[in-house]
Order: C-alpha cells, then structure tokens, then sequence
C-alpha cells in the first residue's frame, strides 16, 4: 500500500468535507484549521477512541461503525448543553478497501450532515484498525451542563428508553432468540445524540451527563461530584414496548429487562437532574421536539453516593440472583 | 489488564493535567472539557496520529515519543502563528507499563508544560500502540499565516538549520559512522517547535508552513495553493556546523547534506515567505529570541508550481546520481 493510496482516502474524506457552515476560515489542507468562535461563547471539546476488537466487533458494518464514532462523540457534546460544529476524524487502516471506506463515511457523515457538523481536520495513517473522533461544539459562556451541581430534591431524569441498546449488545454476544433482534441492534448502534434537548437543558437542568455505561453507574458521577445520594424507582424506568414485548414472550424476564435498563450502558439518552418546580418549564419547551422524558427517582443530600432502588416503594437490592425485597438496608 | 488498571493510567495523566491556565472551565472528568476563548480570537486545531512501526521504531524511547508526538503537533499551531492552549491525547496501548507510561507523560508534559498548554481530554484504550494529539491554539481574528499568499518577489526564508533530522534518521535506518551520532538523534527526536516565531510573523509574512516532509516538497505546498513558483539558492541553505562537520570528516558527501536539507524531512523548522521590505523589520524583531533565520530563495509569478535549484548563480538539477550542473532546463 503506497502513500498515494493513502492521499486518496484523505481526499475522500476531503471531498465530503465541504464546509456546511462559514465558521471555517480555513479548512481542511493548511498546518491547521482556523474556526470562528464568536464573541461570548465557550469551546466544548471531547474526544473517543474507538478500537478494533475492543469497542467494536471486527466484523462491523463499516456504516454503522462510522455512525457511531460520531455519535457517541456528539452525545457527550449534548450533554453539556453545546451545539456541535466542528470535527477531527484520525482514521488508522490496515489496508485500503475502498468499499470499506465509502460505508464508514457514508455512515459518519450522515450523521455529521444531520448536524451540520463540518469535517475540519484529521489524519489517516496506516496500521490497526481504530478511530479517534475529536468534536467541538459552543456553548454561551458560563451556561454549561456540569456533573456537579445536583441538589438535595431535584428529580432525577432521563430521556427515551432504557436497556435497548444493551439487549442488542447482549443479543450480539449470545444467541438470545428475540421478537425484533433488528430493532434492539438499531438502539445499539444507531442511537441519535440528544443534542436538542442538552440545548434545552441549558438554563433549567442542575446537572447533565449522557448513559453511556447504565443508568445506575452514571449517575454516580454526578452523585460523587455533586456530594449527593439517590433514590430510584424502578417501575419508572422507562422500557420501550418492543422490550416490553421480549418479557411478554418470554424471551427475557422482567429482571432482566430492568437490569438492562439500570446497568445495561450504551443508551446514549440524557441522565439529568432539575429542581421539581422547573419539570413543568421543560415539559412545555419539549412539547414540540417528540422527546420523551421520564422522572425516576430524587437526589437527597448525603455525604455517600449511594443508590437506593425501589420497587412500588419498597426498598430493594440487586443481586446475581435478582432482586431482593426487604424492609432495610442500602443498596 | 482490567479496566481499573487503565483507569490508573488515566488517572496518572489527569494528575499531571492541573490546568496551567485559567482558560481551562471546565477540565478532565465531565463530559466534555469547557474552554475559554477571548473575544476576539480564532481557534487553531491540528490533529496527527503516530502508529508504532509505522511513525516510530517500536523500540523508541518512550520519554522521546511522549515529546515528539506533542512537539509535531505544536509545530503545526507555530506555522499558522498560532498560540497553543489545550491538548486532547488519545493513546492506545497493548499493556500496562507503567515505567513506560511514566517515561511518555514526563516527555510530554515536558513540552506542555514549557508552552504552558493544558491536557484537558483525551481518551485512553486498550489496544496496538498508537498516539493521536489534537492540539487547540488560539490566534487574534484574521491575522492567521496561509499558504495561499506568497506573492511575486517575495523572499524565501527558513528558521534554524536544515537536514539534520534527516541525518538523524539516516543513522537509524543505516549504520552511518558519524562524528557526533548523538547531535543528529536529538536534532530529528526532541525538536523544539517555533511558536515565538510563528506569533512574530503573524503580521509580516506573506505564507508560513512547518518543514515536516522537506524543504521542496513542503514549499511546494505553498507555490501550489498561491499560484507561484521559486528559486533556490543552494549556497544559502542554512547547515549547521555539526552537518558540515560530517561533511568535513567525509562520514557524508555535500551532496548528501544538501540533500538531506532540500529533501530530508523532520526539522521542523518554519519554511515562510515575506515581502522583501517587511524582512528588516522581522530580524529586529528576533533579534532577542535566538531565533536564525536564513534567506533561501525567491518567490516568482509562473502558472506551474516548479522549483529551479541554484549553485552559486547555475542552474542545476539534482538526480539519483548527484548534481548535475547545466546552463538552462528546470527541476
């Protein structure tokens, strides 16, 4: 494999690149890229490393794969509040295979399109199989969504459905017989970022991060940083119906079903918490925007981050064998 | 390796990461980091993958690689004029080692922290070695260096001296027998990039890029984006005693300096062009930085984007076999 052939998958990419927003000063072909920020506004910035046999099958739908790279990249952009502009791509192949390359950036810039999110720089190197994406997106200065700003009483809220995209994984890994195997495969790899909602969030949610690896795990984050504990009640977990439908056939039990919604990761939905008398501002700003959100459980003040799950409000733990009810105690 | 262990490693870097700068909102550890960008200003982004075996020997010295893999990408914010801010690393590595983790970070925190740039993210996997480094600069609006305004008569010049990493590698790759091996190791390793001159040109050159594949292939790059062609004065290629020491021992030919210096790559100098009016006022301006900068050529109107090569006022040509010196005919 030459150099050329490498130039021309830079210029592939470059031909798609074609900036979507005259925020570009200078794309794609000098030392740098020189992008306008304009006057009052905050640079959010993150970047994933995606790597083969490690974040992805190596039997990846090349589509799908360039997809998600982006979107698991946005979802962290959405949930600071930021509006996405900007991405570097740092693809590194084994070998050029140019139908490969044409479905991972058909995928990629799909989703970039739909967010008219420019392609601004990069590298393409050659070697094993990985992707690093590396978004920036603005944010009016100061109004961020931050982990650490959660308060004694605030609701606890997340938006869609939970656990889809970890029965697709699961469905992936084992050879689970399932209803509609194709929609749970969807939720796994083609989530759509909530970049909408992160932007609503901006002036009502006291802190914001996107599920990425469950529920229960996330939120964590936020307890820890926030000096907060939690409750959370299960039967207002919110199960899409085709999940519903996988316990109604009995191809998963209810446990599972919840332990996927509470564990499962790969959600890429908005956890978020906001003081009660703001939901109802929210609700109405959403109203438009088909965006689901449910109230699952309270922030408490605490000095442990503790989690404490209910079950129609009867304390509840989790274990290897399922739930367990009981009177007292903390899970 | 459990993931615990690479959360260590993330940890180590994050330790290291204290902002150094009040610009840094929001850090390592949310979503996204948040940054600060004056009024005012553009945000300069360049993103470069190293892949191990494929941009460096596998058995590199870590401490160096850390260096290197930062200092190439701030020598891309220097050639845009740029000052650097933020770094994103992604780094993927097989295993833990932590003496060789240890080793990377101190080499590049030890460029970071010269430049006062602050690691604000990054991503950190399981996986072949491989090093992405998006760097972020910031830069006053519209005063960034192009490559598309070299203009007729305008004066070619180049900072530091030339062909000595291309040396440095020579003796990697060939067991060359030199005078002063570990000169030209250090000269292609721990190169300092020119962010001081970068910023000094900012408002007198006429086109800036940083010499990474060589001095002709580079200013190619140039004449091709502003419609241009140039000469060449081989007698004022800038080569550094240690080269023409070689030269002088007969370890290399002159020949081959002056290839190494037209052609060789990875000195990481800043290769620019300026109105001959303007260079007074630039050599005032560095006079008390340390900064050499030599005139190498001239910049002249021509459709083709060639490059004539002269010796001492001759016209010559350069193939496998040498120089060859001629009255007319170009490169």
């Amino acid at each position: 494999m030459s150099l050329n052939e490498f130039d021309l998958i830079k210029g592939y990419f470059k031909s798609k690149s074609a900036a979507v927003d005259n925020d570009v000063c200078i794309g794609i072909g000098d030392d740098c890229a020189i992008l306008d920020v304009p006057d009052g506004y905050q640079l959010a910035v993150s970047t994933d490393t995606l790597v083969s046999g490690v974040h992805f099958f190596t039997d990846v739908d090349p589509y799908r794969l360039g997809y998600k790279a982006l979107a698991v990249n946005l979802s962290d952009l959405a949930a600071m509040g930021a509006m996405p502009k900007w991405i570097s791509l740092a693809i590194t192949l084994p070998e050029i295979d140019e139908t490969w390359v044409s479905e991972f950036s058909r995928g990629f810039f799909e989703l970039a399109n739909k967010y008219k999110v420019s392609l601004v720089g990069g590298d393409t190197t050659k070697g094993p199989l990985s992707i690093t994406v590396s978004v920036k997106g603005l944010i009016p200065r100061g109004v961020a969504l931050r982990r650490d700003n959660a308060s004694d009483g605030d609701l606890i809220c997340v938006s869609g459905c939970l656990g889809d995209g970890a029965l697709g994984l699961e469905s992936k890994l084992k050879d689970i017989p399932l209803n509609d195997r194709a929609y749970f495969i969807d939720a796994l790899e083609l989530t759509d970022p909530q970049i909408k909602l992160g932007i609503l969030l901006r002036d009502l949610a006291s802190s914001c991060m996107d599920i990425s690896d469950g529920l229960t795990q996330d939120l964590k984050h936020i307890l820890k940083a926030s000096l907060c504990a939690a409750k959370i009640e299960l039967e207002k977990l919110p199960l899409s119906a085709a999940l519903k439908t996988e316990v109604a056939k009995g191809n998963i039990t209810e446990q599972q079903a919840l332990q996927f919604a509470l564990t499962g990761g790969d959600d890429y939905e908005l956890l978020f918490t906001i003081a009660a008398d703001k939901l109802p501002i929210l609700e109405k700003l959403i109203a438009d925007y088909n965006i689901n959100i449910s109230v699952v459980g309270t922030i408490y003040k605490n000095k442990q981050p503790i989690i404490e799950l209910f079950d129609n409000h009867k304390l509840v733990s989790f274990s290897q064998e399922g739930w367990d009810h009981f009177q007292q105690g903390k899970q």
